[in-house]
């Protein structure tokens, strides 16, 4: 990121208590610095900023250089998933516990920013899914994904029954709760607590974990993300399609999902010296010891 | 079971193949014994076996030295619960591949049975779980489970927020896709799918598994079936809970599902030899070995 | 515990910083509540506390109404087992961060140890196992375990193929890098991080976990402690099991390593409120999420 | 693989029944069709094919066109090593039980592999690691796996602690048994065993399995192969680290393991129409169902 003046966008957190203030002060310090800061519209409708322009996500996307997003993980999917398109490298500052993409402390935001103003910085590409249902031959519903697509029976109705297939090849009929298809961003999110593995960012892949699967064989499998997915309903009630927080509801059975890398991606900027261990040691409580150290002697 | 003339129930599987001459063949050679055949009235409704008198489940109940059921585990499942009040034992007869409760084979059930009926049996008990809703004081539902009882989220919504109490002392507040309670029956089941332990039917616990935990530290635990287990609604949208087969949906926040070991229990009739070890290792296919020999010497 | 004197004996942790002055802290303080003070001999040859009488293990065992145990809970441990035989009830109290069996903190040890003197405690009775191992008939080596009984192959051997008969009932061969058999206490050690349950204390239950099995189907499975557990080795090299932290190695083929559980068991006094549930929350972060809160959402 | 004639390697399990008909036959077959054959030298010494040069793995990998393997997994993964610098393709003949690498029947193998004879083959390659050991600034030993590299503790003593860097970068001390890294190939091995995921061939990334680690968040991971791994030795006893079936015992306390991908890799020949989901479907019985089918319903 050079020095000269650029347009830079804030986007902030909705209902958060102090974002306000948070917001104003990083939109006068890039007013000083002699940048255009303009206002996400969302963000804009529940916090007002005076002085400042307000712009769509899509118009963020054509003529921002950068987006400052304070909040959380949750704010920042929400926002990477609509700036996607448009290749607008992302800052993420947290209001509270740092998160994997919001790794920014409030506290010494203004320093830290200052820094990155100056080019110092490390950049991280982070990729998306693309998926559609496909109907009788015709798309009814399509969407991106950031952390991951979900295709999930309903409460209190029987296994979901899919039928994979990858890169036109049949990979199992699979009984379950259903499947979560996840990139390396939501690799962190719901498919660990579903037993997935972690993804590092830069791996080129992709992994689909079952969720309570009735054959004790079926485990994760990580596939290289240039596959294409198609997922077949075959049975089960009340099945349905979740595209990050997006919800196609109401499957029906012979319903198709496919899934594919998105050829957007995201970019990520991070303070200079930030690396993804740091965050996956600190985010996950490595070399804190949850278990008893003396019994385990 | 003595040798003396007893009435003896049969219960078959609805709308399944073969089922009328399975079932037939059996009450002619109990009726050849000089035992009373009746025959269970939904499986009357659905086969016509003459000559043989109809009782609902109630009714076997109070008047049945035992039940044979003919079909698979569900079948089992679904008359043994209605059958536990009576302490009626249950002998299971599986068309196909054998079961964890269905465990004589169609093609040797008479032989097997003549055996049987001369007191060659080993028996065994198991327990079930009785659960309520409670809703502002009230209780607005209750049933037994014989596998488990099990609270969700609705699909495409959050995560369910479940604070659970066993005993009266605050156990967590965890953050899932739902809860598993298990009973020993139950935890070849869908527990087992979930991560869950196989616990031995004499055991004297129930098992609770957590679905797709948030905390990673949220893992499986093992109770004395003698303790009250209070599940309270706290978050989460969709939130549903299930006994069996039979779903409460629409649970608000602030409900409470209550849970303990039923003072009623189902007692099965096995074939003289029969052993749980070698149910288990024949239907988890123990000592064959799914994975590459070759490449683990 | 009444409140006349009685015979109080006090074990530390071996070469720990500040032990010393734990201990002559508790001495004096229970000195002058009129009680006789009795130290641990091991304890003795590594701290000096002047004015009190040495014990062994077994002497404590005869005479003392109850241990009081400074250290971790390794300490605990190896004293606990010990003092089995003698049913010699045991405090504990941690240096550092709390334990699952020392769970008082040093610098309220004094007020604490007052009102459990008085009476105000909650008792909480543990299981052990006991083991052997025969060869040729014989049986050449015997141990109790509080943790733990771990069969496991050599480092850079293959995998060990152990026959695992239950109750003269044949369970399986597993092919694996070992098989744990972990009481209640032990499930929140080696066991937890092999995969296997948490055993609720009450239980009367015991866990067998296999590490690193070979068929995925091969899960951890819970068993009455009254069951009688025979592991015969069929194949491995370098085979090894281990009582808690006592080994005995270079098993060969066709040993066997006979457990099941001890007639003593262990009584733990905690501070009156004291409950198990608050334990493991603590223990297990359970109630920190130790995940991105904000993807999940 | 052209038509004309060429010279074809054969390579056969030791000291297994029928493998000198099986070769045999093979042998006149290549020979009938113009080839030249020649007998890996190990293979030579154990079975007596009367007629046909020998050749060492060397040799072979100078000369030959592809070899042809007759045995298991374990077989292949030997003589694949010993060819990997060469670029000889391997073709796998498996005489029980097909393998994830020996995919073609006895019964069928001289059909077969007429065809592939005639280029109707699918053609696959298969990354290797290479890793050595520095002691002191100085490499003691070095080694190329196909599956996976293990460092693990031995038997009877306590946790291995591991400190793992990644590129650069400090990933975690980890404390477990012992920890596998592991190529595409390997994960249908031991890391599965110890709960890895399932990688793609294509993936380009190998995956760190963790053996019973300490924390619960310790979870596999998975990185991009391009990745340069060094894990030093901060604690435990009896470490040893293990390059597919060759040890290296005795590491002591900073010593360094360094792993990457080798620059070598692996190529197999694998029938027309053959594909890896087949091939894993078939080996992890994916739809046969190991569970109670009537349980679940």
């Amino acid at each position: 990121m050079p020095l000269e003046p650029k347009t830079i966008a804030l986007v902030g957190k909705l209902n958060a208590t102090g974002i306000l203030q948070s917001l104003a002060e990083i939109a006068d310090f890039l007013d000083d610095a002699g940048h255009t800061v303009v206002i996400e519209s969302d963000t804009a409708r529940n916090v007002e900023l005076e002085g400042f322009a307000t712009m769509t996500p899509a118009e963020i996307g054509q003529h921002a250089a950068a987006a400052i997003v304070v909040g959380g993980d949750g704010t920042m999917l929400g926002i990477a998933r609509q700036l996607a398109p448009y290749n607008v490298p992302l800052i993420g500052i947290n209001q509270g516990r740092l998160g994997f993409m919001t790794d920014i402390p409030l506290d010494r935001m203004i320093p830290v920013l200052a820094d990155m103003l100056e080019g110092k910085f490390e950049s991280e590409r982070r990729s998306l899914l693309e998926g559609s249902v496909v109907r009788d031959g015709e798309t009814i519903f399509s969407a991106l994904a950031f952390n991951d697509v979900v295709v999930s029976r309903g409460a209190g109705s029987g296994m979901a029954e899919l039928c994979v297939v990858v890169d036109g090849h049949f990979m199992y009929n699979q009984r379950s709760d259903g499947l979560i298809i996840s990139t390396p961003t939501g690799s962190t999110a719901y498919a660990l607590s579903a037993g997935g593995p972690l993804l590092h960012p830069n791996l080129g892949g992709l992994v689909l974990v079952p969720i309570a699967p009735h054959a004790l064989s079926n485990r994760p499998i990580v596939l290289p993300d240039s596959c294409q997915i198609a997922i077949e309903v075959k049975g089960g009630r009340d099945i349905s399609v979740n595209f990050d927080m997006q919800t196609f509801a109401s499957l029906l059975h012979r319903d198709r999902i496919l899934i594919q890398r998105s050829r957007h991606s995201v970019v990520f900027l991070h303070p200079k010296g930030w690396n993804y261990y740091d965050t996956l040691r600190e985010k996950l409580h490595w070399n804190e010891y949850p278990s008893v150290e003396g019994q385990l002697k």
